[in-house]
């Protein structure tokens, strides 16, 4: 098994935190996307779309995407859970994992695809798209501040994946300016809660 | 229980059509969109996010986001499976999923709310962006007919929800002139092979 890792990007890094909070080591093999290794033959041979991470197994199958490459763990390697205890639980954190991926973690890859130098020439930009992007990070995590005044974790009483990509999102703003607000209290009480475990440096 | 419906828009669909292959019926309740009703006080307590579907369970817990609202049901009624059967193929139908999402039904409905009367006023659009969605959906389905020379269905050679959310998608391209092209042979035995089922109806 081997897991085609960047740690350039914010998905690999959302795999990275899943394995850490499971205790799972997968052997790594890291792909330069500055150098735009990920668009080479070889590696579009494994994966159509280009992205990192993937995750190849003994067998030849690749898994691609970030979300289908946890979901594998999480059924070889149950605990702790990260994707729900049971069909009702399980909606809950798909609900919450989704809107952090629709709401949170793509209108800010949005602003830096958009707007960024590193896109440049890479993919057609509209800079217009991406200010849309900004002001819808910018509201969101007004809300999800809101959320966090009930609860420690986006999807309840414990860490959830839900939890892994709102952080590598709201991280990954750092590199186009969107932030958590010094009076956004409860997102800076989770973020710090989240940053202080171990997993958070994988 | 629940299921809040909408015939005018795709992810509902996609929820209608799950249950229709699982063979579970839901009482439903129709939000016009068109009216706006999902913006009202009354449905954004229940979904801050104004989305449809959504589903009310019978102890309060609202459920939204449409393949979060599918994994409920495929948990609580596994026969047949549409997510995955075990945790490799849980994560190939997951990836093949999210793939119909990110590549297909994401780029044309960014079309559309980009480019079409309906969301004039309702949301900032930006035509340019509309643009680098079509010629991007338009890729994605040249891509997909090399998919299906491979096999019957998307994930391999069963119906999963990754057929469902393809077709919902492609589906929902006509209103902005997206569509499979009469050379795209797969593509066009595939959308004949799912649109006769019953399912395809609901």
């Amino acid at each position: 098994m081997k897991l085609y890792d960047s740690t350039l990007a914010p998905n690999p890094r959302r795999v990275r935190i899943f394995l850490a909070e499971k205790g799972v080591e997968v052997p790594t093999v890291q792909v330069d996307i500055g150098k735009a290794e990920n668009r080479q033959p070889d590696y579009l041979a494994k994966n159509p779309m280009g992205g990192v991470p993937i995750l190849e197994l003994d067998d030849g199958t690749v898994v691609a995407e970030t979300v289908a490459i946890c979901r594998y763990f999480e059924g070889t390697q149950p605990e702790p859970p990260l994707m729900g205890t049971d069909p009702q639980d399980a909606a809950v954190v798909e609900m919450w994992n989704r809107r952090m991926e629709l709401e949170v973690l793509i209108p800010i890859a949005g602003v830096f695809r958009n707007t960024h130098e590193f896109f440049k020439g890479r993919i057609p930009q509209v800079p217009e798209y991406g200010d849309v992007c900004r002001e819808q990070a910018t509201k969101r995590l007004a809300w999800l501040d809101e959320v966090l005044a009930e609860r420690d974790f986006i999807a309840g009483d414990r860490l959830t994946i839900a939890d892994i990509t709102a952080v590598c999102g709201i991280d990954f703003g750092r590199v186009t300016g969107i932030a958590i607000q010094p009076d956004q209290k409860n997102l800076t009480r989770w973020h710090a809660a989240v940053s202080e475990r171990p997993s958070y440096k994988a």
